[in-house]
């Protein structure tokens, strides 16, 4: 696997988490976090992050043994960024009860490495953020750039968001946010809203409802995976999107059917994310369980007709 | 084909909508309507209801046009049931504004037919209603028994709806009503919890979202027809259960393969429901757009692995 193949910019955090089921202190979180291991079911891919000095050992030793690369990962003096989160009997909306930016702040991407990645996952960090890597890339050099986003920054900053869409091949964003991105409620219209804005593909994730990939006019729907139990949501959307790049990372096919499997790996790995707290089950997942559940799905959304 | 092979009782109505995209006062609605129109695609329905004196002939014409028996419709003096109904921008939620009950509240089966029916739809109705119906009927002589219900039912009237769970093949209704019926987040825990209530089949409408189809220990998963405007959402629900019930009856085929085609072409005729107000859509509606549409989903449903 080659190590610089695909890149990924997003937060390293230390969560706590409240859940129907339970209640953890200190998780570890974050969207780099997340799509990194997600991503490296099919590749190495490389983290551009800041961590406080508090960053637990062992949590770098659960990304390192995975083969993502932590060498562009800062670590400066203070706290690594934390977020507290409480989900009630809708595991499908998280409430934010505190945010501690911390050193995230400082989150400055440089970019010293000699080779342009092929391909670029913005995940989820201030468009500002993911500007700023960009603009030290060379992107006649790059097969895929992708993005993932968020309300507070739809709302927030919405500028340097569009600047981003602009640029951008791929946008993940989840039914929510394409509604107030664009105002629109149809999820079709949506997509094609933001199509216009500059990403081809637009993928769509509904949590339990599944996900809907727009690329060009074509388009592909698959709903989710069937869970009796969702533990913790957290990550799954981080999940789902480093999992979907690492995919395309490896098969350097960037078609439409590639897309379309691309996307249903991301489903499957997701639906594991969220059986544990944080990032536990991932890392205990195997290629074979992967395969098994792909297999499973496949069989229960066969259309006998 | 067979007029007496299904028998479907529920309400005819006078709607009023309103939605994001209009406004009219008289619509031809009610559960019986929509399910038994959307199930004469497939066969001959013979509805039990009740409407007033103020039932419009052309409500009558529309249905009787497809083949449709309203010999056990009662008109009795008095006003024909009315629900007055508005969505705003999640379409998914309807708000009642007023609901008449008028001639509704006679509603008293009596099935004075000679032949019971092989199948049976219990649509939306108060389940009193339905328990009446079902103690008339010879259910050694019955292929199939659906039903569907409502939040107002389950909060309203549980001990009868619990009667007709424990005497019914299958159960049709919504994410929500499955949710508050069981008491569980998860749709697939609610499944089994109602499979143990009595029906073997249970199927769960997510709008927007798609159908989960559970049967026996099998299930089946499929995404809804991605539109680009809905318009209305009214009868959805009703013309899913009646095209469900109604392939069914026709195919006389009920294991878990023609269940699922069953689900897919419920999801595919309620996807034209949507587009125009009340019945307007389906009376248009010929079985070659019904087969095109089923080919388009199933190119964007595919997955490519």
């Amino acid at each position: 696997m080659n190590p610089s193949n695909l890149l990924i910019v997003g937060t390293m955090a230390i969560d706590a988490l409240e859940t129907p089921f339970g209640k953890e202190e200190s998780v570890f979180g974050g969207s780099a976090s997340y799509a990194a291991y997600a991503a490296s079911f099919f590749c190495a891919p490389r983290i551009v992050s800041i961590v406080g000095h508090d960053f637990p050992d062992e949590y770098r030793k659960i990304l390192e043994d995975k083969g993502i690369d932590l060498s562009h990962v800062e670590v400066r003096e203070g706290k690594t960024f934390r977020w507290r989160g409480r989900y009630g009997a809708d595991l499908n909306v998280a409430e934010t009860l505190e945010t501690q930016i911390n050193v995230l702040r400082d989150l400055h991407p440089h970019w010293n490495g000699k080779n342009t990645p092929e391909n670029l996952f913005l995940a989820n960090v201030d468009p500002e953020v993911q500007l700023e890597l960009l603009n030290q890339l060379e992107r006649p050099r790059m097969k895929l750039v992708a993005a993932d986003t968020m309300n507070f920054w739809i709302q927030g900053r919405r500028p340097a968001l569009e600047k981003v869409l602009a640029r951008i091949d791929l946008l993940v964003l989840n039914d929510g946010e394409a509604r107030l991105l664009t105002g629109e409620t149809s999820l079709v219209r949506a997509a094609r809203k933001i199509q216009e804005k500059g990403p081809a593909m637009v993928v769509i994730k509904k949590g339990e409802h599944g996900v809907m990939l727009f690329y060009g006019q074509q388009f592909f729907v698959v709903p989710a995976y069937p869970l009796e139990d969702v533990f913790d949501p957290t990550g799954a959307g981080d999940t789902f999107g480093g999992a979907l790049i690492g995919y395309l990372a490896k098969q350097q096919d960037y078609t439409f059917e590639s897309l379309c499997r691309a996307v249903t790996y991301g489903s499957i790995i997701a639906s594991f994310t969220v059986e544990r707290f944080g990032l536990e089950r991932l890392t205990t997942l195997t290629l074979p369980e992967i395969e098994d559940r792909l297999k499973r799905f496949i069989q229960i959304c066969r259309m006998p007709l």
